[in-house]
């Protein structure tokens, strides 16, 4: 046996890591997370989950396709608001656990259910009194 | 009663999403999905999670914690490469379910295990003869 031979669990983390197969890994629930950001502004959109399926779709289509988990649907983003994303790019992370999307945005250029240009809109703005933990818009 | 009452569900999800409380909303896996991101650069680094201990952690410290599901180990990231992150200032989405925190990064900058300076060096590539998807690095 060779001194140099990978344990099978090495290999495949090797080749998960380094290698140029597409293995996105899904969840326990079987969803996968994306990170969409807006491809001219880089600013961050929303944050969402794909399963097999919406992955799938949206691969083949160019536009962005999501599992909605509170309507456990499938769900062409934009599809009422006009906000449809289109793939301009789809990255992976180390452990193919995660997406990263950019897209160019339709309609209003806008992504959130809101109204908001993006989800972010908050930030943690420290504790109060109270010890509580307050927000303030961004 | 007022035409204009909310129901109780209503009411939950417009405080969750236009109130100035935090009430960061943890999946049945006790975990939260944040994704870091250079303050400087806008470069998305990574995406890990946290849970409530690994959060309040990074509010009361401000370094970032997070929480290994592969250790299953709180995680003060860069306490072995020396890239530690100090937050700048943390966000949180509409549905309060996702975190974004801005971070400068000490030691070299970077943030992947791999070495990389981010998560995200491969993209999707489309797929080839035998209709597998391919990665490509970026």
């Amino acid at each position: 046996m060779s001194t140099n031979a990978e344990t099978p669990a090495k290999s495949a983390k090797s080749a998960r890591e380094e290698g140029l197969d597409f293995m996105p890994k899904f969840g326990a629930d079987g969803l996968i997370t994306a990170v969409t950001v807006d491809a001219t502004t880089q600013n961050i959109l929303m944050v969402a989950h794909m399963n097999a399926e919406a992955l799938q779709k949206t691969i083949t289509t160019g536009q962005a396709w999501y599992w909605s988990r509170s309507r456990e649907a499938l769900w062409l983003k934009g599809e009422t608001s006009g906000q449809i994303q289109t793939i301009k790019e789809i990255r992976v992370d180390c452990d193919q656990d995660c997406l990263l999307l950019l897209v160019d945005v339709a309609g209003d250029g806008g992504c959130c259910h809101t109204g908001r240009q993006n989800c972010f809109y908050r930030r943690v703005d420290g504790a109060n009194e109270h010890n509580t933990i307050r927000l303030a818009f961004v």
